[in-house]
């Protein structure tokens, strides 16, 4: 609407010239041509600060894994439904970006093997053999000149402390927490920024004024 | 829009009186709070069966598995994600029905046990254990006194033998078949009508339009 507009235009310029990469959605693992391993992931926390970061100034390039979401205007999107060529796509745009925040629910494991034709089913029971997927924010922080990395960590159980100890385990100088039953899915998010000076709490809001709260957050620690 | 109004108007009112219950969409099968295994049905053929059959004069009530898309007007929606509650809700309202279409993407088998917090990734590979659902159309095709049961059949390969196969084991009176590369997440269609007398081509065209003719099919069977 409109006030949204106006109060987009007069968005604080804190990231001009920043370029920034994001990532946002679930991805898809095919097992099969139909079928896959997903998660609930939405999009919509990705696609709220990849809006907030361009009315901010920042160039923004968007890996945007499977959602049923439209691109921000003004954003450069990337389509890459894969933890495989989600990884491809964020390695081939990194060198030149100053800020990469991985908001998309990348999946964990893959199926071992992806099978050309529709499985037919006869077993009662099956096993799934599952393999580990390059973890993609772990392997931004580590190249020899990471831009600055933003990780996010969506869990059921010991937020704080799972997302404190992922932040220190992948070298990242920010992570966003939150509870999956906020975050997924829902138009608002109830989040916790931990940097190395301790846990920053953020009122319940909707996830566009989240997206605001973080960016300055991230452009006050440049 | 307005000419497409006119034309569902005058749609002949080939199912007055009658009473149809059609699935549709994906369903996701938890692995965890977060992850799931799925499948590529956008839900789009099973609603364009639910609106072209209200427009028809049937009473329809459509059972939704994930999907992204609105309900159509002046259907009843029952929001059903997983292929068990999917089961039960169609088995709950089976008894009176007159018609009956499969068209949701139902796994066929779900993650023997779906864990209550989010697995925490550890070891390089793993393995899922799965076990096998109940077929719903199989189910719904050997009651008593069943309804007319309509099943799809979304192959990559060998398409009207495994589709004539299909309708044969679970004793259906039709069945459609479609390349998943037709159908899947497409606004056209390209499909085959299956019956004791033989298979019926359809041109490819718009799911409304394919509805059409599949519901035009159905009730000159009745």
């Amino acid at each position: 609407d409109l006030l949204y507009l106006i109060e987009a235009y007069f968005q604080p310029k804190l990231l001009k010239g920043k370029k920034i990469l994001i990532t946002a959605g679930a991805t898809l693992e095919m097992i099969d041509p139909v079928r896959a391993i997903t998660n609930l992931s939405s999009g919509k926390m990705g696609y709220a600060i990849a809006q907030a970061a361009y009315e901010m100034g920042a160039d923004v390039t968007l890996v945007s894994g499977a959602t049923a979401l439209n691109p921000p205007n003004g954003v450069r999107n990337i389509s890459a439904t894969s933890a495989a060529t989600m990884y491809q796509n964020v390695m081939q745009n990194i060198a030149s970006q100053d800020i990469f925040i991985g908001v998309a629910a990348v999946a964990d494991y893959s199926p071992a093997q992806t099978q050309q034709q529709k499985i037919k089913k006869s077993e009662q029971s099956l096993s799934l053999e599952l393999s580990r997927n390059k973890d993609i924010i772990a392997e931004v922080a580590s190249l020899p000149s990471p831009p600055f990395c933003v990780g996010f960590a969506a869990e059921t159980e010991n937020l704080l402390e799972y997302a404190e100890a992922k932040r220190l385990k992948k070298k990242l100088p920010l992570i966003v927490a939150n509870l999956t039953s906020d975050a997924m899915g829902n138009d608002n998010n109830k989040v916790f920024l931990l940097d190395s000076n301790g846990t920053h709490p953020l009122e319940q809001a909707a996830k566009i004024e989240i997206a605001r709260s973080l960016l300055t957050h991230v452009a006050s620690m440049l």
